[in-house]
């Protein structure tokens, strides 16, 4: 069966996200990243910046675990028995499996790989690169100084990692979990776009 | 620079070995798997199994245990301070980055990547499958039968995870320690052979 979606994970720094963007533009199909983001934000009633964060990041932040213990227990009291971050986690996933039904399309990010693992119309590809590209693409688009990047990057990533190993009980970057896994620090934006377009070709 | 050198780590039963044989054959260079192999245990003086078998994994077999406790124990009170893996291993290393020096070529296994992690001329390929396929393949040309093939499958994959972590510190199977990871379920053989070609033209 030809593949119609297309989910990339990526570590940040890597370019994965543009990645995407490029591979979705050359497809001519729509690309979903901050365009999810959005449209959960606008489902759930959460606010931007905490659907962006949340929703694909377990970090140690004291106040968001405060506030989610509360809502937790305030669901369990009303049955809900969900906390903050369990909620956006299934509107997001009921998100991303609408997306995939109704249409061709990239979906960057948000576990979108374990979302759909069920469905033999998608590839699964995670971009990775050398910490050396990671910090150059960090400050020179993220606005990030060359002095905070590394410990930036590497708490991203962590926060990314746990919070996919606490949904689906997978190691995020392990190569088990994706068809396809690039380092973009080796073959740069446009390699990476040429190859997975390649392999959609092989089948 | 141009790669002269693909390493190559596989899944047991992904293909990963016959996937190096036809690359290196299309490119017209070399393939060490088998050949290597030869190479270690003529080189080291231990039997082929030995070198098959401890060249890439750990397992948890007692006899071995026992007999590299034993070894390791005469080797410290010699001076040597090296377990029967550590020796087989290190010549293994030797044998690998000689190989690398002397010619262009594909080298299956046996931490490659790793033993080779600082040479720019190399590029790093791992190779896994979905259950399915690794079982299908497992009983056509492994001679394994249904029944045990998974097992068996589960235990040497086990085997090489734990010896790379041990010699490495890094985890197997990690998108991080290799350029390109790839799904032979999905892509067949042929069409792994076809996307690491293209990607060796890419740079």
């Amino acid at each position: 069966m030809r593949k119609r979606i297309i989910t990339i994970s990526r570590q940040c720094g890597s370019g994965g996200r543009y990645i995407g963007q490029r591979l979705a533009k050359e497809l001519g199909i729509p690309c979903y990243d901050e365009k999810l983001i959005d449209m959960v934000a606008k489902e759930s009633g959460f606010a931007l910046d905490f659907v962006e964060e949340k929703g694909e990041r377990i970090t140690g932040s004291l106040l968001f675990n405060i506030a989610s213990s509360l809502t937790y227990a305030t669901n369990v009291l009303s049955g809900n028995g969900m906390s903050l971050q369990d909620e956006l986690y299934f509107i997001q996933n009921r998100i991303i499996k609408d997306l995939a039904e109704k249409e061709p399309c990239v979906i960057v990010g948000r576990c979108a790989d374990y979302v759909l693992r069920e469905r033999k119309d998608c590839i699964h590809v995670f971009i990775r690169a050398d910490e050396k590209s990671k910090l150059e693409r960090a400050v020179k688009y993220y606005d990030m100084s060359e002095k905070d990047a590394p410990s930036i990057l590497k708490k991203k990533d962590k926060a990314r990692y746990n919070h996919y190993k606490y949904y689906t009980d997978q190691e995020w970057g392990m190569a088990d979990n994706y068809d396809i896994c690039l380092n973009s620090g080796l073959l740069g934006i446009d390699g990476c776009v040429n190859v997975i377009k390649y392999v959609l070709e092989q089948e």
